[in-house]
């Protein structure tokens, strides 16, 4: 039988509150050059020392398979419990939700750069000189302008940092992956974009929709200099994922600051509550929509910021910060909250990493690891034991009573 | 998706080295008999103490899957990272890699026994009352000599211990599994080996060689006592298995005394490295061999051998050896190191069994458990909690920061 069939079968409606707190990067190494802490033992957390005494279980969570790395897109899709190896979500797609681009489901998304082309139409300079920002925007305009539908399928062009852009094809029978359009080295022209699977009907319509994109909008570029051509990579259509709310009999809500994370949580159908900035203030929301939503996902950014500039008393200090903001959250105690990471991020490897991240559970059925904190180590000896990512969201409806018995 | 195509796209090139380092048989059980420690626990092991203290990651690795006790091939294949379920080799070739045979891919081997026969062809004794090695050894001559060929098949015989040999057909259009030409009992004449799957031509061309083998090698036999008949078992071809170096992106090279292990390392396309008898020899030829290859397997067999002697002092006392041996291989210390054992030889179960081997990783990235030592109820505490050992591969390919990023 599968799985996700008999979650779902087994679920039963319920009035709980769950909390997921996601501090992106969480997880770190302990060093000897760090004194053999991690940023998570080393801060001061006498707020989160409480919730543990209060009885939590602990665990550290896979989040995709064995010694895989996961960008934010698997790792986020794992703790809203949908398997990252069958929800794969293709790097335009995260792109353009990183952008803030309102997707839909079928949409087909590119990442896009401005690059140089010489009269031959060769890749000189796959960055076009990595050219600034407000030239990009120009440039971006410039092509929107000009470039709104193609046949029945609609173009969105919005543009990114530097020399990079997103593109968005809106129309009917539309799907990915395609190849890149994008030699990958200098010195080839551009390769036109081929559907990865050659039988895929919808696909051939996107590589012919792409294929006119460039003939029309290349000419429209022939004058700028450098940024006179541009690549496009990781083309594939936003993924059929089973809604939310469907799947889990929750009505979930989006607490976070960064538009990437505002975009996957949208990947799953969750509302987006749109204003808070600080932590504070993201608890401070929660307790104001507290009756309007029985799911709450927040997310708290800088813990994996700082991990990736390898800062270890920054990252400290963020996770102090979390810690003194927890209180706000408590206020009105969910029925169930996790704490964890959708990865770690250490800062001795400046960077995403495999590492399992820790991740506590609290809720009146958590049952007690008897720890005195939250931590790496600690973790290692806790009840959940080492998991998949995508369990934890099975866990927390376990909590929240949400499951019937299976079987006599 | 297939998790071993995403490691596989996944997979960079590097200048990492990495090492698995296999004590055979390493875990075991403490039992009140024993004081309630295992001989890991029990043994003196400061350099291991010291790489433990350095900062390491520990866990315990299921050999095959819950409460099932490999053999040395299983074993080994999950360590080498193929899944033992998926890639099974037969008996067999198992046996003719023991026996230091040089298979190649297609070649089909049996494990073979002499027996005896009544007039009639009826088995009496399926061991010809255990004859002594000489004489198997022989028999296997004289059977070598007359049957080097059966059409465009080249036969090998070589001769193990007592009544044991095993037979190898190398030929065109190959393929096994067949069942054993054996009725497993006595009182019953030998049974023709057929075609596990009915439909498979390969495998109708080897029944049929082994049936003229039989009707061949039979008659020379008749006249001996009491070996006048012989027995096969196993009969399988050497099976496909990807190389290693295409798998890994890793130059693979076997430091192994024993013919087995060296035998399971050439099924994945390692180099033998021959010439070293003690671990102190092997780790010296280790730092010669360093800039040759990328990863070394390296294979110590006394721990195994005393947990099946249920010898708990000379368990130790090899532990103790290995340790005092190792700060030989730290000269050049890899990027990578882990220790472990293929399986656990408790000594109070005097064989192999199910129970879940310690393991111990170094590296720069391993993080740190902040255990005293490495053994089995330590390892229980560790963050790579308890795993299949078919991952213990991409752990350590992680650790060479061998994979780049799944996904934005």
């Amino acid at each position: 039988m599968n799985l996700d069939t008999l979650y779902s079968e087994l679920t039963l409606e319920t009035k709980a509150k769950l909390v997921l707190m996601v501090l992106d990067g969480l997880g770190d190494l302990a060093t000897n050059a760090q004194g053999r802490v991690t940023p998570l033992e080393a801060a001061r957390t006498p707020n989160l020392d409480a919730l543990v005494a209060d009885g939590c279980a602990q665990g550290r969570m896979i989040p995709v398979a064995p010694g895989i790395t996961p960008g934010s897109g698997p790792g986020h899709l794992g703790l809203f419990g949908y398997d990252p190896l069958e929800f794969q979500v293709g790097r335009g797609v995260i792109e353009a939700l990183g952008l803030g681009v309102d997707l839909k489901a079928g949409d087909v998304a590119a990442r896009a750069n401005f690059c140089t082309l010489d009269a031959q139409g060769v890749v000189t300079d796959r960055r076009a000189g990595r050219i600034d920002t407000p030239v990009c925007e120009r440039l971006c305009s410039l092509l929107a302008q000009k470039m709104k539908k193609i046949g029945d399928v609609d173009v969105l062009i919005k543009a990114g940092k530097g020399h990079r852009f997103v593109v968005v094809f809106r129309g009917p029978g539309m799907e990915g992956p395609l190849t890149d359009a994008d030699p990958h080295r200098e010195g080839l022209p551009i390769p036109a974009a081929k559907p990865v699977a050659p039988d895929a009907a919808k696909a051939r319509k996107t590589a012919e929709v792409v294929a006119q994109f460039y003939r029309q909008a290349l000419p429209l570029l022939a004058k700028e200099q450098p940024a006179n051509g541009f690549l496009m990579r990781g083309i594939a259509h936003q993924p059929d994922i089973p809604l939310f709310q469907n799947r889990y009999r929750l009505k979930p809500a989006c607490l976070a600051v960064y538009p990437m994370y505002k975009g996957l949580a949208q990947l799953v159908g969750m509302t987006k509550i749109e204003g808070p900035q600080t932590i504070a203030e993201q608890f401070e929301r929660y307790l104001a929509e507290y009756d309007r939503y029985d799911f709450f996902f927040i997310h708290y950014k800088y813990t994996d910021m700082y991990g990736e500039d390898g800062n270890f008393p920054a990252k400290q200090r963020a996770i102090e910060e979390f810690d003194a903001a927890l209180p706000i959250l408590l206020r009105k105690r969910p029925d169930v909250l996790a704490i964890t990471g959708d990865h770690s991020t250490p800062c001795a490897l400046k960077g995403h990493s495999w590492h399992p991240q820790p991740v506590l559970l609290h809720s009146p059925y958590s049952g007690d690891d008897k720890l005195e904190r939250f931590t790496e180590t600690g973790a290692n000896l806790g009840s959940l034991g080492v998991f998949e990512a995508k369990y934890l969201l099975r866990y927390m409806q376990a909590n929240a009573r949400m499951f019937d018995k299976f079987g006599a």
